[in-house]
This record gives structure tokens, sequence and C-alpha cells, in this order.
């Protein structure tokens, strides 16, 4: 894991703009936003989809980075003081906090069109029509049907009773539809088939869902120093989360049955899906 | 080039998420920021290129509405508070006014990600490896070397003694690498050659600098109400324009002269480069 953690290091730093460039404190900022932290989750899942369809690695990387770099772009906006006002990310401070608002609101516009410029770039599948199929699923993460789509949701129930099919509704879009499209595109820069694509999509929606179980889960448990991020702020802000719903020991269970929902997907492979069925594990019980 | 514009507003209408979807506030603020305003310049050109290359309406129109989600996103991103702080566009109050700032944000975000969403449908261009390129070509002109990157010079300027060839270079990204991805867009969807791209490039990178000038021109002498923006706001703010760098007689001029390049790189076509010809002296002998 940290040896692939690496690698999409390296390919953030190479695609990403030299601060020698002009405009040098936007591509500062943006270098700023995106290396040197984060867990890489969607990168990992990428990774371990395109091993299940035997995808190029280096094919693979450019897809993974394209992903954390909506990623990135989305925690640049979601801190700005108009959105969440957070000032701590990865242990550093927030880039509106490093360098101002108007640089962060641009540093996530540029992540956001970087992201399609790297995923733009010919010979990412076998195919030009399957990349066209990838640009069309990472915008459609990304969008108001998407990512952008729950961060709306998710303004609008600051301190508003939600029910948990609704709570639900607002992670798949937040959450979860970027973890399907990491899943989605690293298998299809290999060798896939409709069966197989429709398993793991459904490993992916169960993975994203248990992923933000357990976000929730750690907010209320672990501490900031523990997360590189500020804890508890979910229940300050009196958002309804997973645990506020159910309590921190179902919510524990929901997690780890999602979990076993996840393995249940990936039955019919082998152990080309192994890589997989460990980041599953791996995304419920980690402790940060 | 009315009948061109209310087939772009149709086509934007179609494109956008209804109201009744969630998340329906969200998606109320994305339709009140792109429809019913705006010269529609920008896809006009790609019409008009598309002209040249014969291309199919039906397609040009998806890349035109693709560029002009790009344009209103940077409009709503521009306004906020962190930036311009304005107040007014296209006669209505502007988004984070008659929403919020977090929506505003978020309205932004989502029409970019569509922009790209529309371009990666099926079917935009002869061979999928083409709509590719035109991914590339919008993403590229909307990032960091692109319409990000000259707002942030923008920014940076303020206040600032910037020489011509500066102003130049914030505004070849600011404006006018968006302006030439419209030309190459809308050229892109028919039967194009590399010679006839270079020299449709060419025209753009003129027209492109002559809407700013002329833009400047008219922030100048122009009062609010003929703008639907708020007059003068670049002299307010102290921001160098070419009117404060060369005064308003020369920068009359150098419109007129890009106007002339512009007419000069479309010599060696026919009547299949009316529109173009027309749109050129439009875009410098508008009034708004």
């Amino acid at each position: 894991m940290a040896e692939r953690q690496a690698r999409v290091e390296s390919a953030l730093s190479t695609a990403l703009p030299d601060t020698s460039h002009a405009p040098q404190r936007l591509h500062d900022a943006m270098r700023y936003a995106v290396l040197g932290g984060g867990k890489r989750v969607r990168p990992l899942l990428a990774f371990a989809a395109g091993e299940l369809t035997r995808a190029d690695a280096d094919r693979v990387a450019q897809a993974a980075i394209a992903v954390e770099m909506i990623h990135a772009y989305s925690l640049v906006h979601d801190d700005l003081p108009a959105m969440d006002n957070d000032v701590l990310r990865r242990g550093k401070p927030t880039v509106h906090v490093e360098f101002d608002e108007a640089t962060a609101l641009l540093v996530g516009d540029a992540l956001q069109s970087m992201a399609f410029e790297v995923l733009a770039q010919p010979g990412l599948a076998d195919d030009a029509a399957t990349q066209l199929r990838m640009l069309g699923i990472l915008a459609a993460a990304s969008g108001s049907r998407g990512m952008a789509g729950g961060q709306a949701i998710d303004l609008d129930s600051v301190g508003r009773p939600l029910e948990l099919p609704q709570l639900e509704f607002m992670h798949i879009l937040k959450t979860g539809a970027l973890i399907r499209a990491s899943v989605n595109l690293g298998a299809l820069c290999g060798r896939h088939d409709e069966t197989a694509m429709h398993k793991l999509d459904h490993y992916a929606k169960c993975v994203g869902l248990a992923f933000q179980v357990v976000d929730d889960v750690l907010d209320a448990d672990a501490s900031t120093a523990t997360l590189g991020k500020t804890a508890g702020k979910d229940a300050a802000a009196n958002k309804p989360t997973y645990v506020s719903l159910l309590g921190l020991a179902r919510a524990r269970e929901l997690a780890d049955d999602l979990r076993a929902d996840a393995h249940a997907a990936l039955a019919g492979f082998g152990s080309e899906a192994d890589r997989l069925r460990q980041l599953a594990d791996y995304i419920v019980r980690r402790e940060f």
C-alpha cells in the first residue's frame, strides 16, 4: 500500500504545474493542496480495480490522480469560510488560511479542470470510446447529481432532523459517487466485461457507504491529533451523522455489514480481487 | 444571430438539471446562473467555426453549451466576495446575492463538471479520438494555464503597475483561452484539416484579445444600465486596463487593428467564413 501511495504522490507531483511557471502563487497553492498528505483511498481503489482487469499501471496512475485531484479540490472548497470554515486539514493549515480565500477558490477551480485534462490525455484505455466513457463517469460523479450535489444537501441539513434514508442519499452523492468512479475508472483502464463492471460497481457502492459510516464513527471517537483535521465538528455543527442517528455501537455494526456486502460482491472473482478485499477491510478498520 | 442565441438558450435549458430533481435549490441556482442572459459570444463563435467545417449543428450546440457553462461558472465565482465582490450581473443580482455564498460556490463547481459531462457524451465528433482532443482543449483552456490562471494574475495585479505585455499575458489566459477553445471546438465537430485549424486558431487569438480591449473601453465609457453589470469598476479597483495603459483612443485603435488581423487570418476561406467575419466585426463594434 505504501508503494502505491508513493507512486500516486510521484504521479501527482509530475502532473501538477511547476511553481516556476506563471501564475506561480496559484501553482504553489495547487501543489500545497494536493501533495504531501491524505490516505489516497480513491487512487488505491483505482489501482486495486485495475489489478482485477490487468490494466497497465501507468494508465491506472493517470486515472487515479484525476480522481484524487477532484477529491483535493472538493476539500479546498469545503474548508472555505462560506462552507465548513475549517482551518486544519491533513495536519496543516487549510489553503485559504495558508494563502487567501480567492487563491483557495481558484486552486479548487483549476484542480477540477486539471483532473479532466489528465483524463483526456490519449491512451488511458484500449480505445478512445472507453476513455470518453471514463470522462463521462468522472464528470457525472463530480457534479450536481454527484459530489457537489451531496455537499449542497449536506449544507441544507445543518440543524435539521434528517432521517436515515436522507442521510444515506446525501452520502451516496457526497462521498459514494467519487469512490464508485475510482473503482470504475481503474477497471476501465484494462480488459473489462460488463458483468465484472456490474459486480465491481456494487462493491464500490458498499465501500463508499462504509467509508462514510467509519468517518462519522472516527469523527465522534478520535482526537484531532489522530485525524489531522478538526474532530467532533459534526456534533458541534449539529449535523446529522450515522452516529447521531444510530449510536456508536450500531454505526460500527453497519460499517462491518457493508464490509461483508463488499466481500460478497467479489465472490465470483479469484485472487485477482484480493487487493479490493484488503481495501474494504482497511477502509472499515482504519483508525484515522 | 438571434436564432443562434435562442438555440443556445434552449440547449442549455434542456441540458441543465430540472429544478424538480434533488438537490433542488442547487439546480434552481444553476439555472439562474446560466439561463436568460448573456450575449453568448462563445457559443456564437463555436457555431460560426462549425459552419466553416460543415459540422452538424446539433453537435456544435453541445460543444457550444459546454463552453458557455465554463464561462457561466467563472462569472459566478468571479462575483463572489472573496474575488470581485459584485452584486449585479446581466442586470440581475449575482448568484451569491440571490441565493448565498456556499450555493454560489457549489453552482460554479457543478457547472464546471457539467461542461465536461456534456462534452463527453458520445457522438460530438467524427471519431472518439477527436472528441478526446476537444475535452483536452476545454480542460486546458479552463485551468491554471488558461482562464483560472488569468484570474489569479488579475487578482495579483490590483494596484500594481502592470506593463502592456503582462496585461496581454493576463488576458490571453483569462478571456482568450476560452474564446480560442470555442472556435477550436466548433470546428472539430466537423471535417477539419490542420491547416484550417491553424488559421482558425490565429483568428480566435485576435478576436479573443479584441474582445477584452473592447470590454475595457466599454467599462470606461458606458453606463451600468447599458452594460447590465457594474460599470467603471476596473478604475475604481485601480486595476490596469488597456484604457488605463493606452488611453481610450489608442485602445479603440488597437481593437480595430485586431479586427483587421482576424479578417486577414481568414483570407484563404470563401463565404463559409462569413459568419466568423461578421462576429469579429460584432465583437469590436458592440456597445455593451
